[in-house]
């Protein structure tokens, strides 16, 4: 036996002190602190006042770039598709399946126009249509991910979006060809070699070289996230990511270093990780924790893990499994695996998940890289009021009013008195002008 | 003929300097300068240190009142019902019509679950359930509408939203006895009189008495809308509102007086509103000012109008309508109606508007009270990405993933090599469990 060196929380639910514990424990909020605060309000405005030039001067500052225009910072699709093309057979292969489970699964969300006609010939509707253009963030160095490419400009290219422009920086030069391979696959038209808020800011108002877009989505540094709420508004934005969490709810019946593994894998992602196990079954827990020191040693990232369990994880036991849901409506988790005989039983009970996994077979990790909805979800218990990253992200509505002359008549003497009654009689007597004497 | 009080700036398509005059024209930042964040910051704080105690002292401070506890700022239903009863019959009646209307309309945006089931008995769906509980913002004072309390609640209450809360400050104690009366209508649960930045908080976080909430929605000034911004992650928020605008396109042949009283409608709301006619027909230009003219004197709101017209209006003359609605396109108009004879032809050329009114019968102010669709609509160019408010943003996704074990067996093969391709090796061992030997 190896030395114990994952030892998480043990919470008991019901315990005098649980509800306090939970909360502490679920405690997170992403600090962005003056001196942030001020260089990305800096970054934003040299970048915004003098475009291309500001942005290969602080890609030379921050990225360690020697480009002397944006030219040296752009990549074409045939870069792109070159960089497909030369691949590993399997890498290839595998990027090409995740490829099309995604984009099968995410045309079910497209949304249509619809419409209806009154008894007077009056006519109301909703209008579809894409946004014309999104820019997608994808981090540098380590975080580099090719499935976070394929699950943001899918959905982007599956709404019908004109054109996705990408942003990945590359530190030091480094390219990371699997990102460029799924940057083909995906559909993306053109990537510039550049990051942190000065990609944000670009994206937001343009510059010479890169075009303003409608959109911004993707993950990023404090930094980025930063620069992506200041240009709320003149773009649209994602949500703003934390770290990512998994909830695991047993029946204490699943193999125990399954769950153990199904924990690290969202341990591994940083520190701040959190992944949380649920069960009715106290020797369960035990189970999973000595499966979890057993394991340890064999991974690569087992320094992160280690931080991320002692430092974020628990484990918390549950007299059944309607706890266990209340528990999980409290933490509204990114990822819910429900790890149990009949996860369907139990799904009427979960009001608040960015994506739930159901059943023993259906690891996270699949989620993750190719079962086809999105991996791209809300954090932070932000599934309380928001969705995964969808094809809805990229379109939007329209309402459409056509009255009749009756049906304006009609409604006319209606939007008058309630004009009226707020004082505003310009409203009114617009409205009048189409009342029938 | 009376004094021409009103002369919109005059821009003519194609001309040099065009784009640059139509940019300058469409300029709109809402500056929320370093007071307003500070003061913000700490009342935010404030509230979410003190609860109940700093939220009756700053009513007490911002809203002149004399509370002494929260009771005192509390309504509840009871007391929105007698508002409603209480109403002249035909203000109720027009109250009702519109509330009717706009459910009967947003019924339509309802989104319902999905799901299907592949070959090996993989079944992957999304579930789309309601949020659990909605604060929603009021102004008070002059700004205080009951058709907003409609727009806002009625789809909340589509939706499924188990509890509304409703905040609106009162200041110097005057209640809006329309606005009571519509929430009554609209199933609002519960009215809280405080306003500002300490109402955005106390909602947000929650206080003894003030039920936090998953999202905050409604228009507010500055203060509200920089506390909106501040807190968006702790609970979702809807867009912010920059002033109202209205776009006419019109073919020359709608009632001058018409089209003129519809941009007066905009006009009359602020004196940031932006009221923008385009025509081909330049003498059909002329008739409209001169019918602006005319009719300003006969305005209770004459004074805004006039400020907002000649400091944000403008005429714009085209050679036709595929200019018109390339024009449309960049400014993205809030309200957008074709005043012409066929709007049917015109409306495939638009791509980007928040409502459209259609047709010469379809004044802009009937969609503001009683139409249908919701009045909450994207500004400042915003409609290029988002949408009117609606059911869809009270009601969230969560994505299902339910792998048979041989579908988990094959995806598994994937997410391996993907998982090992970003380093990522848990990922690759919790998916590698699942294959079948």
């Amino acid at each position: 036996m190896s030395e114990a060196r994952i030892q998480p929380v043990r919470l008991e639910y019901g315990s005098q002190d649980f509800t306090r514990q939970l909360d502490e424990l679920l405690a997170w909020e992403s600090v962005s602190d003056t001196h942030v605060h001020n260089t990305v309000t800096e970054i934003v405005h040299k970048v915004r006042s003098h475009g291309d030039a500001a942005l290969v001067e602080y890609t030379r500052q921050f990225d360690r770039s020697s480009a002397s225009d944006m030219n040296a910072l752009t990549l074409h699709r045939e870069r792109l598709q070159q960089a497909l093309e030369e691949l590993p057979q399997e890498q290839r292969a595998a990027l090409e399946v995740a490829a099309k489970r995604i984009r099968d699964y995410h045309e079910k969300q497209l949304q249509s126009d619809w419409s209806f006609t009154e008894a007077d010939g009056t006519r109301l509707g909703q209008r579809v249509t894409p946004l014309d253009r999104v820019g997608l963030y994808v981090p540098g160095g380590q975080a580099a991910y090719p499935s976070s490419v394929l699950m943001n400009a899918i959905p982007a290219s599956v709404a019908g979006v004109q054109e996705v422009v990408m942003v990945v920086p590359t530190p030091g030069g480094e390219v990371n060809e699997l990102v460029l391979a799924a940057a083909a696959l995906a559909g993306v038209d053109k990537v510039f070699t550049i990051g942190g808020a000065q990609a944000v800011a670009a994206l937001a108002y343009g510059t010479e070289t890169v075009p303003a877009v409608d959109k911004i989505v993707g993950p990023g540094n404090i930094y980025v996230a930063t620069a992506k709420r200041m240009v709320f508004g003149q773009v649209g934005i994602d949500m703003i990511a934390g770290p990512s969490e998994i909830l695991v709810i047993s029946d204490g019946k699943t193999d125990p270093d399954w769950v153990a593994m199904d924990l690290f894998s969202q341990a591994e992602h940083d520190e701040d990780a959190q992944a949380i196990l649920i069960s009715p079954d106290k020797a369960f827990l035990d189970q999973v924790q000595n499966s979890m020191n057993k394991l340890l040693p064999t991974l690569e990232r087992a320094g992160i893990i280690e931080q991320s369990m002692n430092e974020r994880g628990a484990f918390i036991h549950v007299p059944g499994f309607e706890q266990a849901a209340e528990v999980c409506n409290r933490i509204a988790p990114e990822h819910l695996e429900l790890s149990v005989e009949d996860p369907d039983a139990l799904l009427p009970l979960i009001r608040h998940a960015g994506a739930i996994f159901m059943g023993r077979y259906t690891a996270e990790a699949l989620g993750d890289y190719c079962a086809g909805p999105n991996h791209v979800l809300p954090t932070s218990g932000t599934a309380r009021f928001s969705s995964p990253l969808g094809v809805y992200d990229f379109q939007k509505r329209t309402s459409l009013i056509h009255f009749s002359a009756e049906g304006a008549s009609e409604a006319g003497k209606v939007a008058s008195v309630l004009a009226r009654g707020e004082g505003l009689t310009a409203h009114a007597r617009s409205a009048e002008y189409r009342i029938k004497s």
